[in-house]
């Protein structure tokens, strides 16, 4: 039973995205355990899609894949100070095992010795790991993976964006040398920018976080930071230089080339489930979802139309032989033929959906060897109307295929231009204050920044924004000094604010 | 540092069974996390082999991947009582989230008002969701698989085999009709008889368990059951009929066609990463780690001989050449070019790990236009040595898909050799008592039982044989009524005793 009515996002953008979801089934709030959320088959759908181009991406680049204990011990979170701190808060603890019922009631029986945390991510376990298998430069660089869920108790939870579990890979690599490590952090912090724009049609910006942004234990933080239609930043993944910070916790060292032992470089670098709802806040409309064909768990779907078992007898024959062809041509292809609802409401289911083309075949259509085609979002026509394309039978395959290339590339194009519409570059403390003035204003701000944490923090305080990255070279307009947009002191160059999910 | 030494299987099978583990880098005991384990890249690379053929066949048979919580309200798990009976003593309990310093050292922080306990299956959450999906006869069949870690607290733990946290697929699917989820509960009995056949090259015998080997919850527990190399049975995979009991417990219902509400009818079924477990058990020999050609994630290591650098500049080009070659055709080549490693260290790397060919090229190869090719279990030659194959260059891929083919087919047919020579009909006590004598003697026995749980017990104490299960139609020796081996009171039919894992 799918939510029937989606809130139009001008009116209440937040109702929107989660009856987006809802009409989408794509996921539900557990509401039975606090801040979790049930990924629903439509939703892990994409999920899968996500997983199988990200594990190739990092098998390409020469990761393994491992799985390591969901438990850790309390003493481990310990171990790195800054870690410990920046975590502790949201940690479910492990305390009993067993159960046996008193007076009818289920109680907790066995205490544990030392309470074990569930993972909120997994540094401390797998470097106490790394420190068993890494000896010498020989073992260098160990370059692992996993796929995993983790746990963070927080107090406002979203669905996908933050929810007190999640699903999502975390890479865990040790390097003989800082420079090595270093470039580990930037490949992979491309492979999330190419992720991102190639398969997600989700234009990103690529920079570093500033200390108060920065990953609880690391040396620097790399992000990638998208902009969502209502003009706040998302931060879609990270990559985190992480020194030599949990090698000296958990004393993971190696015997160099000249025999010495030393301490190994490490960084990490994850995305999450809450990439769905980056796509989501990317691409989809009034309508419902709308996913980009390289994510699309339903390419096309084909609705016959017929009024009744004669055309029924005519029609259905072609929509099935379509469905064939197409399929033989590796698309994936529902062929809607329910007698129990009409074309519209199959029309607007699959579009709730987010199937990037459906196909309409009626009796005249079987006459004619065509059939009709409906992009998701196309150009209206000459009486206002989406578009519907005549595609005939011959080479429908590769006709599609087209179109399905160019609805990625209109997708990121779309994306990219509101971006470009809600970016600017603000020099004086007046006009930033106005851009993030009300609560549902936000944009990409490119603003100088005198560099200090304080000054950071007057800045959130006084509007919300926040510094989303100080980019990379290559990323925002063309390095130049300047003065801070709030204090006025010396900046090296402009930095990205944004108010943010 | 893999493990060098393998204990030979006759001088001390458990311990060979950790050494194969070990040598292969396949797992490893977490120590830190009671009974947890890490599983390693070679190990994990086995199971998403294992996933990627098992998720195809549950899509196949129109299933649907989703993500439930990790974590199940205390209540749920009491409102099935034979359900919580089974796994009660066995579930990790949450009690607080958040840590606070006191005195430097970490405490818990809240208390949770209601408890939660991670997972061990999740029958009980699932249905709490299936009641909120579930409105007609027309959201039937629903039919779900998750991909999930689960824990089960037990005493004795064994890598894989038997271990607190595990990774498995548990499907779970609601019915308008105890035949349907009947014919569903054999339909998937077969997918992992035919995954466990001819993918695992492991046989199996399909069976149905006593009312003392049930799943907690279910009306009948059906099961494949493989004889390991030392005669004892391995549970490989089950499928569960639930009938209406988790339906009832959690209110599941649907409005039938005739207008009136019905409880559901579910079945649940599993496999985890004790298949890792079986595999070794059934295939691997004194030389380590031994994998049927269609789970290995390397198929071919070729090894370069040279003894100088002239050797070494005519022998690499045509390693490269003939490893890419391979790539090409499909299968998964490793290179081994160390330098700081002679051949026969690398053979016996390459063995250890399962590898089922490896080639060697050589100097006087490379003149020749040949390579000389390994199986991992290879026929002996005139010489007692293991037969080596010289295979032309032309057409080396489909040579090398042929010797993978007949190697796939010849594991299969050892390990049925094996069974059938481990395998008798016993027909009365002072036989029965006499196979399974000895701590470590077991083999299969067909044998008379009367169906009482009482004389299952009494058998199981005399010699610790349970019965594996009643064998379905099809499967052991034609049914024939008989005299129970222990009571001679009457049996219907021989069913299967063995000592398990």
């Amino acid at each position: 039973m799918a939510q029937e009515t989606i809130t139009p996002r001008v009116k209440d953008y937040a109702q929107w995205y989660q009856d987006v979801i809802a009409a989408a089934e794509l996921a539900e709030p557990a509401l039975v355990v606090k801040g979790a959320m049930v990924i629903r088959p439509h939703g892990f759908a994409i999920w899968e899609r996500m997983q199988a181009d990200l594990d190739r991406r990092f098998k390409e680049t020469g990761h393994q894949n491992a799985y390591f204990p969901l438990l850790i011990p309390l003493s481990f979170l310990a171990k790195e100070a800054a870690h410990v701190e920046g975590f502790a808060m949201e940690v479910g603890v492990v305390t009993h095992t067993g159960l046996r019922a008193v007076d009818g009631k289920l109680e907790v029986k066995n205490e544990l010795e030392e309470p074990y945390v569930i993972r909120p991510t997994s540094e401390t376990i797998i470097g106490h790991f790394f420190a068993k298998w890494i000896d010498s430069w020989r073992d260098l660089p160990l370059l692992i993976n996993q796929w995993a869920n983790v746990m963070r108790w927080e107090l406002r939870t979203r669905l996908f964006l933050r929810t007190s579990e999640f699903l999502w890979q975390e890479g865990h690599t040790a390097h003989a040398t800082h420079e090595e490590a270093c470039e580990e952090v930037a490949r992979m912090l491309d492979v999330y920018r190419d992720f991102a724009q190639d398969v997600m049609a989700m234009p990103v910006i690529r920079g570093r976080k500033t200390a108060n942004e920065r990953f609880a234990g690391a040396l620097e933080t790399f992000c990638i930071e998208a902009m969502m239609q209502d003009g706040r930043a998302l931060q879609a993944g990270t990559s985190h230089d992480l020194g030599q910070n949990f090698g000296k916790a958990f004393n993971v060292t190696f015997q160099n080339q000249a025999g010495v032992r030393e301490h190994v470089w490490q960084t990490s670098w994850g995305m999450s489930t809450r990439l769905i709802g980056a796509l989501i806040m990317t691409h989809s409309d009034d309508g419902g979802l709308v996913l980009p064909p390289k994510l699309a768990p339903i390419h096309v779907a084909i609705v016959p139309i017929y009024k009744n078992d004669e055309e029924r007898a005519r029609v259905l024959p072609l929509a099935n032989k379509v469905a064939a062809g197409l399929r033989d041509d590796g698309l994936v292809v529902k062929l809607d033929d329910r007698d129990s609802l009409k074309p519209g409401a199959k029309y607007y289911e699959w579009e709730r959906k987010g199937v990037p083309i459906r196909l309409e075949i009626g009796p005249r259509d079987v006459e004619a060897n065509v059939v009709m085609a409906k992009l998701r979002i196309a150009p209206l026509d000459a009486n206002g109307r989406p578009q519907k394309l005549t595609l005939k039978l011959e080479d429908l395959g590769a006709q599609i295929g087209r179109l399905l290339d160019e609805f990625q590339k209109f997708l990121f194009q779309r994306a990219l231009d509101l971006r470009s519409a809600n970016t600017l570059s603000v020099d004086n403390w007046k006009d930033f204050v106005d851009v993030f003035a009300g609560e549902n204003n936000s944009k990409f701000v490119w603003a100088h920044w005198d560099g200090s944490g304080e000054t950071e923090k007057e800045i959130k305080a006084a509007t919300k924004a926040t510094i989303r990255c100080i980019p990379i070279a290559g990323e925002g307009p063309p390095p130049e000094p300047g003065l801070c947009v709030k204090s006025g002191r010396p900046s090296a160059q402009r930095v990205l604010f944004s108010k943010n999910y």
